[in-house]
């Protein structure tokens, strides 16, 4: 069975290991901090690679930003990455084939493939964090669309009257309603507009200083305002989710990121089969967590 | 080069005709009544197939339903087509492949290989009728989802507070705002809402008797309701549109459908490539038209 390195190159750490065709790990997953210039990145690649290299038949690169067709470069901007490291072409790096792919559609096919959604057709994953981000992998393949950079669904607008502004200058994106971010604004709108804020127990607070962390510890202190806010950013979240439903016809939704741990998914799945107009639909947690970008890029590399 | 009988079954007509691996007609376009019984309906389909036996290699049937994962029937309900049409197995009505798909599918692949997303990498079919119903065909595959019921587009919600009842009971569906049904409602609401109603050529009508052609009419008139009734419903479907664009990433669009020749694709094209977050795309009218549902059929049947 063929092995790949799997490198996952995030903006504080690189993630790496060997994994096989069935997606097992075959060594210890390692971590070392993301160096501050490309040189230095490109040195702790080369050793990463080479103190493995006897080891492997390929190499599969997980990075942030949208990959060039070839899958050997990173084409688009990345903040949290050294100016220039999108001219990096990671084929170059060593004789063994390299494929690099988005951290996100690696996710999706690592939870697709050993995670959450094995042995399902056509796997959405849908990851709520800061902002909202996606990826669909049906009957074996990831869905890229013309440019690779499909699945920008927190960029759905859940409104169509320009209610809300977006922090990326936009109106009505599910993510500034269902994200993080969309819980801390549903707190304020709730500050200004339910009664319950005034007996609430985070009554003392300005409307922009409560935080999602409030708003989740009062919903299980029971405090009505709290609870009153959370039902509606699930409303939102729910909204957003069952279009998707609709549009991919998924048999299984995997839920990631820093906020999947607030949901209680078994209830979510139940409302979305009520109103989805396909049909039914499994929602899961996802179970790779912090190792799916660099699994996802290795056994993408091995197919 | 290999040929395909390709048969359009409709709710009041069978249209069909020889196709080749390009696409290309090389018989009449023939059409005939459907027939009210699914006796009749399998002795004239033996008849239009026993009449170019000797001419083809294979046979795809496009029909309105959601079709079984093997491509040789009908599964769901199909309200326009006799009781216990879903019983008819097509594969064994001769010796011949048969290849059935739904005729939204079809007309997707037809308008991606031979009509207006003909050279484009994904195409988004959007048909734009008294609903609204949709299609992708990306790097030479038809998106299908778990169970081929994807793409149900017209069902997104494009507000997220219950606003719109659409008349298939659920809230807010896309097509209730941008469909025919939806310029209806449009103008029911401006009547309602819209101070241009009281000097419209239209405001000796009640607001439920405004029909699509009224508001056409009026804006080809200049009329400043019917104007404005206009440019929310477009507003609509832009949202709409431009929500599949950043799901997609198609590089092409196309739109079909009986309302699709009032629209002004261009003015739409540049709207939407302003407000999505991924690259461009083209929006184009369909080319295929009432023969896409057979092209698309004998093609896939081909493939």
């Amino acid at each position: 069975m063929k092995k790949a390195l799997g490198i996952d190159i995030g903006g504080t750490k690189i993630c790496y290991g060997i994994v096989n065709e069935e997606g097992k790990k075959l060594s210890e997953i390692k971590k070392t901090s993301t160096p501050k210039t490309i040189q230095e990145i490109i040195n702790t690649l080369k050793t990463i690679i080479l103190d493995n290299y006897d080891n492997i038949d390929v190499i599969g690169v997980s990075s942030a930003g949208a990959v060039n067709i070839e899958n050997t470069k990173v084409v688009s901007s990345t903040p949290n990455l050294p100016l220039g490291y999108n001219s990096i072409d990671f084929s170059t790096l060593s004789n063994k084939k390299v494929f690099v792919e988005n951290d996100a559609n690696c996710a999706v096919v690592a939870e697709a493939i050993i995670g959450a959604g094995k042995g399902y057709d056509t796997v959405l994953m849908v990851t709520i964090g800061t902002g909202i981000g996606g990826g669909v992998y049906s009957k074996g393949q990831l869905f890229r669309g013309s440019t690779g950079n499909a699945l920008e669904v927190g960029s759905m607008k859940i409104f169509a009257d320009k209610r809300q502004k977006c922090t990326c200058g936009r109106y009505d994106c599910w993510e500034s309603y269902a994200s993080g971010t969309g819980l801390k604004n549903c707190a304020i709108n709730g500050a200004l507009n339910y009664s319950e804020f005034k007996t609430s127990i985070l009554k003392n607070k300005k409307p922009n200083e409560i935080t999602t962390y409030d708003i989740t510890d009062g919903v299980e202190k029971k405090d009505a305002f709290s609870m009153k806010v959370f039902d509606q950013w699930i409303e939102y979240m729910f909204v957003g989710l069952v279009n998707l439903t609709d549009i991919f016809n998924p048999d299984c939704i995997v839920i990631s990121g820093g906020m999947c741990n607030f949901i209680d998914v078994k209830q979510l799945e139940e409302k979305i089969n009520n109103e989805s107009v396909v049909s039914n639909v499994s929602v899961k947690i996802a179970e790779t967590q912090n190792e799916a970008g660099m699994i996802g890029a290795a056994l993408m590399a091995l197919k």
